[in-house]
C-alpha cells in the first residue's frame, strides 16, 4: 500500500487507488441490493445509514432500498450470505468504487458487504459545497482472520449496555471477535441454570443471563462479529468456590476475592466430583455460544494450593505427572475431552501449551512473539495478546507497531498461516463501566489497524494524524469515551468550580496520564472491587495529545535548524505558560472547592513548577547565555521530583522534553562546536533519564 | 422562608431548619420502611440509591431495605399510598429530619415519600472527611397542585428514551405533570388503533404506539408525575386531515406540514362526518390514559379556511352562532360532550373560554396573568404558560420571577385557589432528540421552584448560584444537557480542529445566545423540520454564565467604587483578552478546517473586535483621559454592528456591558461633577440601546 493517503480511513484497506470524481450526497441517498439480499444486509445498510445520521446531525432520510441499479447513488452486490454464524476464515474481502454518478460495494459475503459498508460510512467528507463522497476504488481484505477484543467483565462488571455499544465500536473498525472474560476471582458473571449457586454466591448478582448473551450474540452476529467465552480454569477461581468449596484444593470457606492480583484458589483436579460439574457446566456454555471454540483460560496457576495439600501431590506421584505442571496437562485433558464431546475446540492461554494438546487448539499468547512462533513450529494455531494489553495504559503507537508476523520472523510459510491474528485485551481492574470506553478507544482502532491492514502500514505520524477522526466516528456510534471523561471531570470539580476551573482540570487531565504497567496499585494501594474510580488518573488518557506535539515542537526547536527559532520559542512559551497557570488553577483554586482533587494537588504544583523550568530554559537558549550551575541543578531537581507520581498515580509526559530543553541549555556553549547531529546525540545522553518511580 | 439557605436544594423547601450535626454517608446507608410498604415505594428508594452511586461514581451498594429502625441510617415512616394513579390534588407534603445518627423522612403518601427521597439526594455533601448529610430539619409541602412540562413531540419528533430521561428529570424537581403535544400540522404522534391511518400518513413513522405510551405512563406513574395528553383541535389540524382530506374546511390534498408557524388547515365543525372519528378516536386516547384531563388545544385557528369556505359561512348563520369564534364554540361543545362521554375533563388554551364552556373545565394560558385572572373571576381554573415559553431564549431569571399568581394579586382567595400552578412549554421547532435536554435544563428547575416553593423565594444571584449544581444533579439523573452539547460542538469543530481550537469554539459557545422569541427563522429562512440542527446557535444556551459575570464585573467596576479598580481592570482585560483571541481563532483557523462554521465567522470576527473596544475602554477609564469623539464613534459603530446577529442567528449578550464601559469612558469627565448614584443613571441613560435587530 504505496499509495498516498489523504483520507482518514482506518483501517487502511489493502490497496486503494484515487479518481478525480466527486459522488455528492444529497439528503436521501438511494440504495440498490442488486444480487443476494437479506434482513442481515439490511440491517447492516440501515446502521450505516445511521452512522451518516449521526454524523451529519439530520435524520438522514433512510429511502426504502430498492433491487434495481439503474437510479441508485449506491448499488450493492454481493454474492451469497456467507456462513449463518460469523466463522473463522469468513471471506471478508470486498471492494468499493465510488463514480461520479454511483457507488458499487462487491462482496463475496455479507459479511464482506458490512466491512465495505463501514469503509463507506468513514468515507463521507465535506467541503464548502457540502457532503460528498470522494471518487475511489478499494480493494480490501484482512491479513488476518481472528481480530479480537478482550474484555474481562469479571474484576469490574460490565453490563450488557457497555457490551452491546463496544460491538458498535468494534465493528466499525472491523474487529471480528468479542471475547468475554467471564470467570474470574472477582465474579462468576454468566447465569448457569444447572448449577445456579455458581452465579448467585458468586457474582453479588451481577452476571449475564443467558437471555442476555443469547441477545449479545444476536448483535454481534448482526455485525459479523464472533462472540468466544473464557472460563478461566483451574486458577483464577476463587468465584468458583465460594459455592463449591469441596472443589478447591485447600479446605474453605472461600468469599469472592475483592482485590486484584494472583490468588491461590485453585480447583482440584484430582477431586472426581469435579467433572461432572464441568461437563454440566461446559455444556451449558457449549450450547449458548454457537462459536467453535471455547476459551478456558489456563493462566497463573500459581501452584501455592497444589503444593500445600499432600493428597494432590500424592496424586501426581501416583500417575506420574512429575510437577504440577504436569498435573495441570492432565486436567486440561480432561477438560479437552469434555470440550471434544460438546463439539468445542479449545482456546487457552500460553500454559495449556503442553505436550499431547490436540492440534485443533489455539495457543493465546500473553508472553510474546517467542512464544507465538514456538507454538507455531509445534503445529498450533496462535494469537498474540502481548502488547496489546490496553489496561497497562501503553501509547496507541506500542500497540500498532507490535506486530504479530513482523517482517524479520524465521517462520516458514505453512508456520505463518498459523498465526491466526490477536486480541486487545481489556483486563478490568481499573476501569467501570462508565470510563471503559475511553480506556479501549481509540487506541483499540490501532491495534484493529494492525491486524487488518497490510503489515507495511506503520507509519505512527499518520496514526495520531487519523486517530482523532476515528475517535470522531466512534463517538458518532455511541461510544462513550469522549462523554463520559467531560463528565468525570465535571464530577471531579464539583458542582461550584467556575467554567474556567473546569477548563484548567480539563488541560490538566489532558497533559498527565496514568502511570503504566502495573504500577497503579502501588501508588494506590487501599483500592480494591468497590472503591470508586473517580480520579484525576481516571480521566487522564494513555496517550497525551498536548505533551506528543509539546515533544515535536522541542524536539524542532532544538535540532532541527542552527539557531533557536524566535517563533517557536513564543509557541513553547506559551503553552508552558497555559500549564504554568493550569498547575495554579487546579491547586489554589479548585481543590479548595473540590475535595476529589486532594491527591492532585501535588501533580497541579509540579506542573507549575515544571512549566517554569522550561520557561527559564526557553529563555537562556533564545538569549544564547549560559546558565550558572546552580540553576541547573534546581532545575534538575525539580525535574526529578516531578518524576514521581504521588498518590493521583499519573505522570507527566512532558518531563522527557523538558530535560531535553534544561540539557540543552545547559550544554549550549557546545553547541558551535560541533554538529548539529553531534549536539543533538550528546544533549539526548546527558539528558537526565527517568526515573524509575515504583512507589 | 427567611431562614439562611447555605445548601442547594432546589426547589427550596417550604420550611427548613439548620441543626449543628453531621450524618456521615459510608459505603452502605441501610434504610428501613417502618409503616406503609410497597413496590412504588421501593422502586423510588432504589433510584434515590442510583442518584448517589451516580453522584460519588460508586456503585454505591443498597442493602436490603428493612422494616425494623433501629440500625437504620435512613428511617422511612410513609402512612399510605396515596392514589393508586398519581391525581391533581395529591398529598406531596413529607418531613425530613437529619440527626447525627439517623435520617427520617415522614410522609402521607408514597408520592409524599418521593418528594422527600428527591430532597434527602440533594442533601448529600462532601468534604474533606467524606460524603455526609448536613442536620437539618425540613417541613415541605407544594405551593401549586399542577406543576408541569409540556413537550411537543409534533414539530420535531422525540422518541421514547427522550420522554424517559426528561421524566427523571422531572421527578428530580419536584415537577408532577408531563403534557404531551402528541398532533400538529408537523406530525400525528400517537397510535390510533381504530384509525391507524391518522398516524401511518401522519407522522413518517414516528409516533408512539399505545404500547409505548403505556410505557411512559408507567414511569410516570412510578415517579408521581401525571400524564396528560394533547390533541389539538380544531387548528394545527394539518397532519390529521394528511389522511381525512374530507374533514378540513377547504378541499385537499394535504401533505405534512414541513415549515413553522400557523397554517390555514382546520378541521371543518360543520361536517358531522367528524364526529364519529372524533369519538373513535379520542375515545382510545381516554382508555388510554388514565388522567382524569385531556387536552384539546383550542389555540391558533386563523380562520381563513373558516372564511374562504361559503357552506361554513352559511352553517354560523343558520344556527345563529355570531362569527368564527361563535363555531369553534359549538364545535367545542360536540367534543366536551364526547368527552363527558368517556370520562374526561376539558383543558385548552385561551380560545376555548367561551360562554357555556363546562366549569370544570381548565384554562391553559399562553396570553398572561390576566388571561388566568378572567378565567378564575369567571370561575374557571387556570394554569399559566405565559413566560414560561422556554423555546423563546430567554434567561432563567426571566421564568423565575413570573408568578402566576404575584403579591400583587388582586384576586379573592377562592379565586386563587383555581390558579392551579403553571407549565414550562417545550415546543419543538428547534429542538431535536440531540439538544432538547439542554433547551429544557436547567432553566426548567428555576419554574420547578416558582411552583414548588413559597412566592418569597425569588431572589435571583441565589438562584444562579444553585442551577450550576441542580444541573449537575439532572446530569447524574441521565439528562445529556452538558454531554450533547460537548458532542455537538466536537462535530462543529470538525475531526481536524485541534485541542486549543475546539477550546476557542467552547468559549464562543458560551459567550454567545441564540436570538430570542421568534427571530431565529427571520435569520435563518430555509430551515425546515428535516434541516439538521447542529450549529453554533444549537450548541449555545439562552443564559450565558460568563456574560453574566462579565456584566456583573462592569458593574463592579463602573460604579461600585469611586475610582477605576485596577485589580477589576485586570480580570476584565484578561477576559477580554480571552475573548478576542476565541474570536480570532475560530474565524481564522477553525472556519477553514470546519464548513459548519462558515455562518458563525461573522460572530467570531465581531467577538474579537467588540473585546478590542472593550480594552481600550478600560484602559481609558484607568488612565482617567478623556478619549477623543472619534474613538468614541468607532467603538459605538462597532458595537451596533455586532447588534446584528446575522446568519449564525446568535447575539452577544456582553454588548450591554460594553456598551456601559464605553459610555461611562466617554463621559468620565463628569464623573467627579456630581453624586455617584446621578453619574451611574447619566452613563446608563445615554449608553447606546439595544438594536432592534429584527432581520
Amino acid at each position: 500500500m504505496t499509495t498516498p493517503m489523504p483520507t482518514d480511513l482506518m483501517p487502511v484497506p489493502a490497496e486503494v487507488r484515487f479518481a478525480d470524481a466527486r459522488l455528492p450526497v444529497a439528503k436521501t441517498f438511494a440504495v440498490a441490493v442488486t444480487r443476494h439480499d437479506d434482513a442481515r444486509l439490511r440491517a447492516a445498510i440501515a446502521r450505516w445509514q445511521q452512522q451518516w445520521s449521526a454524523r451529519t446531525g439530520s435524520g438522514f432520510c433512510a429511502p426504502a432500498v430498492t433491487t434495481a441499479a439503474a437510479p441508485a447513488a449506491l448499488v450493492i452486490e454481493c454474492q451469497g450470505p456467507g456462513s449463518a454464524v460469523p466463522s473463522l476464515g469468513e471471506d471478508e474481502s470486498y471492494s468499493l468504487d465510488v463514480a461520479a454518478s454511483q457507488a458499487t460495494l462487491r462482496a463475496a459475503t455479507v459479511v464482506g458487504a458490512m466491512r465495505g459498508l463501514e469503509t463507506l460510512a468513514q468515507l463521507l467528507a465535506r467541503d464548502a459545497e457540502g457532503w460528498f463522497l470522494p471518487g475511489i476504488s478499494i480493494r480490501d481484505h484482512p491479513r488476518f482472520p481472528w481480530r479480537g477484543l478482550l474484555i474481562d467483565v469479571a474484576r469490574h462488571w460490565q453490563p450488557v449496555e457497555v457490551i452491546q455499544r463496544n460491538l458498535d465500536g468494534m465493528a466499525l473498525v472491523k474487529l471480528n471477535v468479542l471475547h468475554l472474560h467471564l470467570t474470574d476471582d472477582q465474579g462468576f458473571r454468566i447465569e448457569s441454570r444447572t448449577h445456579p449457586e455458581l452465579q448467585t454466591q458468586g457474582s453479588d448478582g451481577q452476571y449475564f443471563t443467558q437471555d442476555q448473551i443469547r441477545e449479545l450474540i444476536a448483535c454481534a452476529q448482526a455485525r459479523g462479529i464472533r462472540v468466544v467465552p473464557e472460563i478461566d480454569l483451574p486458577g483464577h477461581a476463587t468465584s468458583w468456590v465460594v459455592s463449591h468449596p469441596e472443589l478447591a484444593s485447600l479446605a474453605g470457606p472461600y468469599a469472592i476475592e475483592r482485590h486484584w492480583g494472583i490468588f491461590n484458589a485453585v480447583l482440584d483436579p484430582t477431586n472426581e466430583a469435579l467433572y461432572p460439574l464441568l461437563d454440566d457446566f461446559l455444556g451449558e456454555m457449549a450450547a449458548l455460544f454457537p462459536d467453535p471454540f471455547l476459551h478456558v483460560g489456563g493462566d497463573e496457576n500459581n501452584g501455592v494450593q497444589w503444593n500445600a495439600n499432600p493428597r494432590i501431590q500424592a496424586f501426581i506421584i501416583e500417575h506420574g505427572l512429575k510437577d504440577n505442571a504436569g498435573l495441570q496437562t492432565y486436567f486440561n485433558r480432561r477438560v479437552s475431552a469434555i470440550l471434544a464431546r460438546h463439539g468445542k475446540q479449545m482456546i487457552g492461554w500460553d500454559e495449556i501449551l503442553q505436550p499431547d494438546l490436540p492440534k485443533e487448539a489455539v495457543i493465546q499468547t500473553y508472553r510474546g512473539p517467542a512464544a507465538l512462533a514456538t507454538a507455531a513450529r509445534q503445529g498450533y494455531r496462535g494469537l498474540l495478546s502481548h502488547g496489546y494489553y490496553i489496561d497497562l495504559m501503553r501509547p496507541a503507537a506500542e500497540h500498532y507497531l507490535n506486530d504479530p508476523l513482523p517482517a524479520t520472523t524465521s517462520l516458514a510459510p505453512e508456520e505463518q498461516r498459523r498465526i491466526l491474528g490477536g486480541e486487545a485485551t481489556m483486563w478490568s481492574e481499573w476501569v467501570t463501566p462508565e470510563n471503559i470506553d475511553a480506556r479501549i478507544w481509540p487506541r483499540t482502532a490501532a491495534i484493529a489497524e494492525r491486524l487488518w491492514s497490510p503489515r507495511e502500514v506503520r507509519d505512527v505520524a499518520d496514526l495520531y494524524r487519523r486517530l482523532p477522526a476515528i475517535n470522531a466516528r466512534l463517538e458518532e456510534a455511541s461510544l462513550l469515551q469522549n462523554k463520559n471523561r467531560e463528565r468525570m471531570l465535571r464530577r471531579l470539580a464539583g458542582d461550584r468550580a467556575s467554567p474556567a476551573a473546569l477548563q484548567a482540570l480539563r488541560t490538566l487531565a489532558g497533559v498527565v496520564e496514568p502511570v503504566k504497567d502495573y504500577r497503579r496499585g502501588g501508588f494506590q494501594p487501599g483500592v480494591m472491587q468497590s472503591t470508586p474510580l473517580v480520579g484525576l488518573v481516571d480521566c487522564a488518557g494513555p496517550d497525551s495529545a498536548p505533551a506528543r506535539d509539546f515533544a515535536r515542537m522541542v524536539d524542532q526547536f532544538l535540532f532541527q535548524s542552527r539557531e533557536p527559532e524566535r517563533a517557536l520559542a513564543g509557541l513553547l512559551q506559551r503553552q508552558l505558560e497555559t500549564w504554568s497557570e493550569t498547575g495554579r488553577v487546579v491547586a489554589d483554586n479548585l481543590a479548595a472547592v473540590a475535595p476529589g482533587l486532594k491527591d492532585s494537588v501535588l501533580v497541579a504544583r509540579a506542573l507549575t513548577e515544571v512549566s517554569g523550568v522550561g520557561r527559564d530554559a526557553v529563555q537562556v537558549l533564545l538569549a544564547g547565555s549560559t546558565p550558572d550551575e546552580a540553576w541547573v541543578k534546581v532545575c534538575s531537581a525539580i525535574l526529578l521530583r516531578a518524576d514521581h507520581p504521588g498518590p493521583a498515580a499519573v505522570e507527566l509526559p512532558i518531563l522527557a522534553p523538558l530535560k531535553l530543553l534544561v540539557a540543552a541549555a545547559a550544554e549550549q556553549h557546545r553547541r558551535r562546536a560541533c554538529s548539529p547531529e553531534a549536539w543533538e546525540q550528546y544533549v539526548r545522553a546527558i539528558a537526565l533519564p527517568p526515573q524509575s518511580s515504583a512507589p
